[in-house]
C-alpha cells in the first residue's frame, strides 16, 4: 500500500507544488489533487519532474463533475471532462473519485436512476483513459436526514449501484472514515475482491459516540478510536496494493503550518501501519 | 394500430385459444397472452394457426420474471425467460412488458438500483430474440402510498429510467389509464418518438375524480371520461403504428359472457377511433 | 423527409454563412455541417437566427473523432467531442455522423474490436447531448480491396455492428449510392424499423456498370440510374421523417457558381420526390 | 494458487465422481467440469458433498453456449445457459470459460461484431449469478491458417476484445500453452491486473520448434519445454490467488490407468510449483 496525502488535513497551502513536496519530505508516496490545476501550475513537463523528484505518483483525482443537481450543469462539466482525465493520464494517474451525499431533497429512486446514467457515462469516458471511477459511501449519521429524502450510505447499497452502473471500471473508494461510522468491520473488508477497491482513504474519528461522528470532525490517523490496524491488515489480507491517502475534513483549520501537519500525518501513518503490522 | 384485446376485461375465459377466438370474432388484429402456455395449451403448429386463421398477431407478453423480491426469485425467474422469449419469437411477437408499482416497501434508491440491474439483464437477454422491453408507469393515486416509500410513476421519471437501464431494447408501455391519472394531454405524447414507445394499452375511468381512480376500476374504451380520441390523435400523430390493447382491471368480474363483452369491447374501440378520425 | 444540403455539390463556398443561405433560397430544409465551426464564424446568436430566417435546421454533422487509426489520435479527438455535442445541441441537432470504410490495413477482426469499444464511447458521450450516432455503410466496389483486409460493407453487417455496440442511440446513416452499389432494393429498406435510421443520403450514380461506379464519382439526384423514387418511397412506407440530405462527392468540383448548382440539387430533388409521388 | 484438474489428460474417466476424487487423492484442491452433468450425475446434495469430502471446488466450466456459428444455434443453447449457471452458483464456481479459435471461415470482421455481442449477452446473464466469464486466447500456429481468414490469437487483441465487450465480469483465461506458442514471456502478465485474469491453464509443450507446436499436442506440466517456473512467479507476482487446472490435449489419449495419469500430474505439478519457489 502507497500513502499519500490530500490537502484536507494540512492547513492552508500556497500552491500544489508545496503538497507535493510536503508528501515528499514526509515520506509519503503519493498525492491527491487536481491533475490539469497541477499542469496549468507548473506546465506538463514541471509537473511530471516536480512528483518524480518527490517520489510522488497522482494517487486519485475529484471527478470534476457535478452529476447531484441539474442537466445543463451535468452537460457543462462533462465538457472538461476528457480535458481533466487525459491530464491525469499524463501524470500517471488511474483513478478518480466521487461522494455520495446520503440523503437528497430530489424524489430518492428518480435521483437514482439520472445518477445511474450520468455516472455511467462519465465511466465510460474515463475508461478511454485508462481510469477508474471510485464511489465513495458516506457514513456520518447526521448527513443521513440532511436533505429531505434518505438516498445511499452502506457499502452494499454502493456495490449495489456498482452494478446497476454496470461499467468494467467502477469500484469502492473505501474510506475508515465512513466504515467506521457505517458500522462495518475487518470481515466486511475481507470478503471485498481487491479489484472491486479503485481508491482508499485514512482517517480516524474523534471519541464521540458514533451516531455524533460528524463528517467534518475528523481527526488524524491514530489520533482517534478507529481500529484502524484492523482495517489496513484487511486490505492487505485482500491483496489491496493501492494507495491509501488521507483527507482530514474539519470545521476549522488544524493548528500549525503544513509542515508540522505533514509531519504530524507522517506520525499517524507510521503508527497504524505498524500496529498493522505493515511497512509499507 | 392494431387493436388488441387481453384477458382482462372478458370475463372467466375457458383457454388461451378462446382468447384468440374472441379476437378474431370481433374485429381484434392482436392478443396479449403468455406464449409458453399458449405452445403448452395448442403445440407449437397449432398455435400458429390459431393465431393466423384468426387473423391475430401475439402482441405482448407480460415479463416472466419477477424483479421487485429477492434476488432469489429473480434469478430462478430467469432461467425460465430465454424458454418464453424463444415462444415468443416462434409466435412472432416483438414486445414484452412489465409495470412499476408507483411505491416500495425497500429503500427507493437501493431498489431502484437493484431493479435497473435486474431489467437490464432482462432486456439484454430478450435483445437476442429480438424483442423490445416495455416500462409501463403506474398513475392511480392510491398506489404512491400504498407501500412505504415512494418510487416513480410519472412519464418522465419512466424516461429516465429507459435512459438509466440504457439498451437499446427498452421504452415505454403508455396505458391510456396511467397517461390520465397522471395529469397528461396529448402534447406529452407528442414529444415521444415513436421509436419510445414499446407497447400501449387502452381502457377508461369511470366519472370520479382523477384521484380516486382505481387501478381495478378501469371501464371499457368509450365509456368512461378520458379523451381516448386525444390519446390516439397523439399516438397516430407520432407515427405509432403498433399495437393498442384493452386491459380493464375491475375488482369484480363484469357481467356478461366472454362473448358479450368482446363485443362490448369492439363497440368501444370502434367509438373511440372513431373520434378520433381514426379507421384502423 | 426534410430535403438538406451539404457542402458536397456546391462548388466552393465561402462560408457556412453561404450553405445557409443556400439552403433558404433553393427550397432546401436542413443543412449538414460543423455546428462549432458555425458558431465560430457567427457566434451562437447570429447562428441561430441565420438558420431560423432561412427556415433550416441542422441536419446532422460529421464525427469530429478519428476512431479509424491510432489510440493516441483517438483520445487527441475525444477531448473534443463534447463541445461539439454541445454547440450541436445549442443549434437543435440531433444526428452525428461517420462512415465506415470498407477495407482496411488492419486485421480486421482485432480492428472491429477496437474500433466497437471507440464507437461505443462516441455513442455514450452523444447521447448525453440528446445526439444519435449514424454509421454509413459504403458500398463503391473499388473501395473493398482498396486496402489490404475487407472489413464491413453491407447494411445487414452494419446493423450487426450497431447490435455490438450496444447503444441506444446508434443507427444507420443510409445513402442511396451505398444502397445501389450494394444491391439492395426497396424491400430491404422496408424491412427496417424507423428507430434504426438516423440519417439520410441522397445521391445518384452515372450509367456505368454498379461496380465500376464510384465513390467520388457521384452526380446529381435525378441525374443518373438510381431509382430513387423506390428509394423515397421505401423511406416514407416505414414512416422515415426525417433529413434526406445530398452529398455529391466528385473527384473534380462541378461546373457552376454555387447558387447555380444548388438549383440545380433543387431541381433534382424536385423531380426524384415527384417520381416518387411525395411533396415533401 | 489453486491446483486444479480437469478430464483432458486422465484418460478415460467412467464419471465425474471419478474426476472429484482423483483430484482429492492426488492433492489437488479443484476441479474442471460441467456443473449440471455433475448434479445430473450425484443430485444437488451429494454433489456438494462429494467436493467438499475430496477437498475441491468447482474451479470453472465451459461455455456450454456455441457461439461462433448460426443465431438458432446460439439462441438455442441461451435457453440452457441460467440452467448451467444456477447449477453453477449452487456448487460455489464463479468462473466460465470459452476458447478463441484463430481463424475462421467467417468473414472476420462481421464474426467480431456479431460475437461480440453473443459474448456480452453471455456475460450479462453470467453476471447475475455472480459468474466471469473468460475468453482464452490460442497460440498453436496451425490454427492460425485452418480456416480462411485470420480472427485473433494475441493476449494483447484478446484484452482489446474484453474492452469491447464492455462487460465487468469479462477477463482472460490464460493458458501457459498458448503463453508459449504466442510469444509472450513473464514481463506481460507482470503487466496485467490480477483481475483481469478469469482462469488459468496449465500444460506443456513437447521440445519442438515452437511454430510446430500442436494444440493437442501437449504435454504434462513439468515434462515439456515451457518456462512454467516463469509463468507461475509473474501470476504470484500480481496477486493471481485463483485456480491454475491442467487440460492435456492430445492426438491419442495418454497410456495409464486415470490413477496412474493423476499421479503423474501431481508429480508434474509439484515439480513446477517447486521451480517456481512457490507451496501451493
Amino acid at each position: 500500500m502507497l500513502r499519500g496525502l490530500s490537502k484536507a488535513g494540512l492547513g492552508t497551502l500556497g500552491s500544489l507544488r508545496e503538497l507535493v513536496e510536503l508528501a515528499g519530505r514526509h515520506g509519503f508516496r503519493s498525492v491527491e489533487l487536481d491533475p490539469l490545476a497541477l499542469m496549468e501550475e507548473c506546465g506538463e513537463e514541471e509537473a511530471k519532474q516536480l512528483l518524480q523528484k518527490n517520489g510522488a505518483v497522482l494517487a486519485s483525482f475529484g471527478l470534476p463533475v457535478e452529476w447531484r443537481t441539474t442537466e445543463e450543469k451535468f452537460l457543462e462539466d462533462m465538457e472538461k471532462l476528457a480535458a481533466y482525465a487525459a491530464a491525469a493520464k499524463t501524470l500517471g494517474c488511474t483513478s478518480c473519485c466521487t461522494y455520495i451525499l446520503p440523503s437528497t431533497d430530489e424524489k430518492a429512486a428518480h435521483f437514482m436512476a439520472v445518477a445511474t446514467r450520468r455516472l455511467r457515462e462519465c465511466a465510460v469516458l474515463l475508461a478511454e483513459y485508462g481510469i477508474s471511477l471510485g464511489l465513495e459511501f458516506v457514513g456520518p449519521h447526521h448527513l443521513r436526514t440532511r436533505w429531505a429524502n434518505p438516498f445511499i450510505w452502506t457499502m452494499d447499497e454502493t456495490l449495489d449501484w456498482i452494478d446497476a452502473i454496470g461499467e468494467p471500471n467502477v469500484g469502492l473508494l473505501l474510506d475508515s472514515y465512513h466504515w467506521y461510522t457505517t458500522g462495518l468491520g475487518a470481515a466486511d473488508i475481507e470478503r471485498l475482491l481487491r479489484s472491486q477497491i479503485v481508491h482508499v482513504h485514512l482517517n480516524d474519528a474523534p471519541e464521540v459516540p458514533v451516531e455524533e461522528a460528524l463528517d467534518n470532525g475528523r481527526v488524524y490517523p491514530g489520533e482517534g478510536v478507529i481500529d484502524l490496524a484492523s482495517f489496513l491488515r484487511a486490505l492487505e489480507h485482500i491483496g489491496y496494493d493501492g494507495h491509501v491517502c488521507q483527507e482530514i475534513l474539519s470545521s476549522s483549520p488544524p493548528a500549525g503550518t503544513p509542515d508540522e501537519l505533514a509531519k504530524r500525518s507522517q506520525e499517524g501513518f507510521d503508527k497504524v501501519f505498524a500496529a498493522a503490522g505493515l511497512n509499507a
